[in-house]
């Protein structure tokens, strides 16, 4: 079975998002839609490419394709890789009028997002996000980015896409740890902006273990429209988007810690969500029935909700990279009942540690 | 004398471009206009630090300064330069509410304006050229790049200024052979869009080579005035803006053969804009007595319109990295009469060839 829907995200450039979608189709709409291409450069990881590259090709026979091979990895994500990229867009004559592909997880997206903003001053590119993160999460928003030594996502653009082309049946082939990282967005999503899905979620704990693809098809569609909904509103990040970064100021720390390597995006956004909830329960801002349901929802869908050996005092300091804070001052989500967020400007170093104990096994 | 000038541009983010200004009173302009900025993050040139950082600082008491230093050079406009500038800015505390300053000549101002474009998704910044090239040329219109292996300023964005403060001051301490690389610009705006300017610099011209300030103010003024109009009519480069490359297909192609190192970029477009002048004579696009008064000013000022020992072929091979390109038909920009120039996409390579050789001597 597969329910074809479309959304319009009206930001500074509108675009378009299709769930349910062929990749074998892409071609014939890019052809239709868009015109005048005749480039594509196609950007990749090689497990994808192995499974669904030919797929997504075989739709391109109306124009010239490349194909740039990223290896695996969020250390990929780098300014190195980003001139590599580039290297090879010359050799293979890329120019203004090509159109990069970005055909993967958040990794491939962010990062050839962010090559396409740059090249030769910003040239257009379509995402076909592959993994569940990146198809309730990252490919909608127009966030682009590379990592840097000094943080996560440190250099990038808004830069929205041409369109987002999803098909799921490339979550067959996804490792359960990667469904993971997706499911702990759509738990961030429901926690801070839908109550609803958030009950949907706790209801369908079992067949979402089970990997239902219908169950995967709604989860996905509902979180990716609180997602839209909260960005339509605040394309820029200056205010409401912030609540997006619900368990990310937390989670980038333990990302950065342990440098991208040991901890997965998944695991990183999921504590730092229980950290948030502790935090916020702990100012008596969401009730304790509230914050079990929580912790009962991550665990149930076997999210961590603690982590071993961390040092909170180090943690803490990683936090002050954050792009949100401001004069110095950390600027923090925390969810003040099920399906609801604040922004809070005032979290103090000993309430913020607190927090970190409660998620560190000692 | 002072004469203060303000411009509007209306792009799509509208930005003024003040000329004649102190960069002692850029900081009461600040405070003022735009309000909510604590932090200042200059980014600057060794030599220029030396003569104007303190006026400009002067101005600065209610913000909270850095100062990052740039060594001189065309090659600190790369991704490695860009990576220091974000440990630095991180390390001094820049968050999403700095603003960027960039105090010097075009290497600063691509530089900084790339990594404001990019740091954090973005901050804040202001344009203070304080070479004749800058002023003139590259703080005006909103591109900003950084060079890479593959091709100049291959990497970059469309990222408009909140103002540029232009004080002529700053141009007394500028050694004679960057004012030639701004002379270049100038004549280049005189070809291709106002007669009249061509006219005030061929009456000029000892004025000129004499420094008198007055000539200087007047001369940057209708030279930025020919841009600001070409880009406001085409923000993106998409259409007219390309006019302004005159002489930069073939002078980029010096310039990276050089590698960047051992002509100016002012010496590349003149000789550039001689080849393509060349070029549209033997097209009979051009008359040769204009093509005289062209060469007559270019001499005149003391730019050259020949090289020594450089190969057609090589410089040929490298004009096919230049941005303008399409379906990799080299597009040129060709001069038809003193005042005007055309987009011109059929020019075969013998003939780049023959305009090559005109200007290269055995």
């Amino acid at each position: 079975m597969k329910m074809k829907q479309k959304l319009e995200v009206t930001s500074s450039r509108p675009y378009s998002i299709f769930l349910g979608v062929g990749l074998e189709d892409l071609g014939a709409y890019l052809e239709k839609e868009l015109g005048g291409i005749e480039h594509l450069l196609i950007v990749t990881h090689p497990r994808v490419k192995e499974h669904y590259l030919e797929r997504l090709i075989n739709g391109f026979s109306a124009f010239q394709c490349d194909v740039l091979v990223v290896p695996p990895g969020e250390e990929e994500k780098s300014l190195e890789r980003l001139s590599k990229l580039t290297s090879e867009a010359v050799a293979c004559g890329a120019d203004r009028h090509s159109v990069v592909l970005a055909l993967g997880g958040g990794v491939i997206g962010d990062l050839a997002g962010f090559f396409a903003s740059v090249y030769m001053r910003g040239i257009r590119f379509v995402q076909i996000p592959t993994t569940l993160l990146a198809q309730v999460d990252s490919s909608i928003g127009g966030k682009t980015a590379v990592n840097h030594p000094s943080g996560k996502n440190l250099l990038g653009a808004f830069y929205p896409p041409l369109v987002v082309w999803t098909d799921f049946s490339t979550l067959e082939t996804l490792p359960w740890e990667e469904v993971l990282n997706g499911l702990a967005e759509t738990v961030k999503h429901a926690v801070l902006g839908d109550a609803a899905l958030f009950s949907f979620l706790e209801t369908n704990q079992q067949k979402i273990i089970d990997r239902i693809p219908e169950i995967y098809q709604e989860l996905t569609s509902r979180s990716l429209q609180v997602k839209v909904r909260v960005v339509m509103e605040d394309e820029k990040e200056k205010g409401q988007r912030m609540l997006l970064n619900l368990g990310h100021s937390f989670g980038h720390a333990l990302e950065t810690e342990a440098a991208y390597q040991g901890i997965s995006h998944g695991k990183g956004v999921s504590i730092g969500m229980i950290a948030a909830t502790y935090l916020a329960e702990a100012r008596g801002l969401i009730t304790s029935a509230e914050v079990k349901r929580i912790l009962d929802l991550v665990k149930g869908l076997g999210l961590p909700i603690q982590i071993q050996g961390k040092d909170p005092e180090i943690l803490l300091h990683l936090m002050e990279a954050d792009k949100k804070n401001q004069k110095g001052q950390k600027v923090l989500i925390l969810p003040d009942k099920i399906g609801h967020a604040l922004v809070v400007r005032d979290a103090c170093d000993e309430e913020i540690l607190q927090a970190w104990n409660k998620v560190i096994i000692k």
